[in-house]
């Protein structure tokens, strides 16, 4: 078994109220692959440049995470700038490069189409589609989205949805899509697109996952200190289908357990730069978080 | 035992997009009492003007609601005015008419001093700590606030917050509160003021409840149809003290259930105008719900 995850491997300059970066590990590819890792073996399929640093390709390589699909081509890596808010729910991008990831069609290394799982990180969703396309059988996929294609590619967006058994969207993006200020609402209207189950991230206060049979919503870990809150919503789908990949199963229990391992490890991830805090994470701390998110919900005995 | 309920009982004029009513029998301490009354016995004590019609103070009679403490004072009743956008998490108040409410010193029927527990709805927050002196030991108090009195007198909220056990809040008051965007940190400086806890309301994501010795997160009800959220979160707060009046206790997992059943019965309050839907409700259909929402949560055997 392994989880495929694609889309873009960046280096990131960020700011918050509180610090100041440049050229962290980023890219919604990265922050999802490394959440996965802690969870299953991760294929990365992306697009790097020529001046993507060695040390920071040795960091992936630590994870155990399969590099055999991240393709050195010829440009520039994919850039992103970023400065948050006082209030870190509220981000501006100072600037955004492609480089490289823009309009890339990835080769799949041998045996690669039959990973059980995929992972579509916010992408172009005609090449999502056409590579959702080229996967055999899989027992799960997840595509997720950015607003920029919500208003620029919705038919296209549509579809991709239409062929991928999960999406992945914040509150704000399912809002739009489904044109209703109920997140309730919104998902059922993204189940009539075809879509299978999604998974609607509320930030602070966790996340919904919602199917044909199941409604269920995992409570935010309520973290005092939130470092920077990059790549988070792409470490809960990671972990999602991370944890999918090793259960070898899609019943909703095990769509409940993911909801909640995807909160536990975003709630890590914002607690650093980029991926730093996810690299130094062991199973036990997964392990940990997660019960105690869990015992956030839980009324007591007899109940 | 009993709930002293306290605040201002008014008439609304609500608009929505869908719909337009006049004079909805509406004020904080109406949908408190009322959602309360479906726990435990419960006293009003508030003033309504000549004008307060006949009809409406039926409806609240027949709730069981004690009247004995709702005087009727020269002046108008408190009128209301406000109009929700399509987002009906967003509203504009069109006016405030405050009328016999204003500044307006309860006297208390014979033994309403030693009711067992209190609720006072939004209020000067000088006049709510006068009455929670006037209590005698009571088991638990909740105070709830509105922006103005945020704004415009931050010092005896605090003192009023310090006196009684709880308050009730939702999630931007106390983000505004607090000074800082996360509503985990915000409930811990809420507890620093030497508040026992304090309950933040997150519209359609539920509610939290947060203590010095614990931490609880509710989910919201995934409703498809609001017809009027006003009054959702006093109800909620009248959820919650009818629940712990009846309970007689205090302890973690009661204020936990108390959370849910705020939830429950707020979701109810939103499904229509003013207290409508709580007045045929029974107490079979707040445990269907409260089950419900119970299992949103629930990850399944063995966990």
């Amino acid at each position: 078994m392994a989880l495929l995850v694609t889309g873009w491997v960046a280096l990131d300059d960020i700011e918050t109220p509180f610090e100041k970066r440049e050229a962290v590990l980023g890219g919604s590819a990265t922050a999802a692959a490394v959440a996965a890792a802690l969870f299953t073996d991760v294929r990365l399929l992306a697009a790097v440049g020529p001046d993507f640093p060695d040390e920071q390709r040795e960091v992936l390589r630590q994870t155990g995470i399969d590099l055999a699909g991240l393709a050195t081509v010829e440009g520039r890596t994919s850039r992103w700038g970023g400065r948050y808010q006082y209030d870190m729910n509220i981000r501006d991008t100072i600037y955004t490069e492609l480089g490289v990831s823009d309009g890339w069609r990835a080769e799949f290394p041998v045996g690669w189409e039959r990973s059980t799982t995929a992972f579509l990180a916010a992408g172009d969703p005609v090449l999502q589609r056409e590579l959702l396309g080229r996967l055999d059988r899989p027992l799960a996929t997840m595509v997720d989205t950015i607003r920029l294609y919500i208003d620029n590619a919705r038919e296209e967006l549509d579809a991709t949805f239409a062929a991928a058994d999960f999406v992945c969207l914040n509150d704000g993006e399912a809002r739009e899509i489904a044109g209703t200020p109920s997140v309730a609402t919104a998902t059922r209207q993204l189940l009539s697109l075809g879509i299978r189950g999604a998974a609607v991230k509320l930030g602070e206060y966790g996340a919904v996952f919602a199917s044909r049979e199941d409604y269920f919503a995992a409570a935010g870990y309520p973290l005092e200190v939130v470092v920077d809150p990059t790549g988070a919503g792409d470490a809960f789908a990671g972990a999602f289908m991370g944890y999918i990949d090793a259960a070898a199963d899609i019943r909703p229990e095990t769509l409940r357990r993911a909801t909640v391992y995807g909160c536990t490890v975003a709630s890590y991830a914002v607690e650093g730069f980029g991926p730093e805090r996810l690299l130094g994470l062991t199973r036990d701390d997964v392990e940990r978080r997660y019960r105690e998110i869990r015992s956030l919900t839980i009324v007591g005995t007899g109940d």
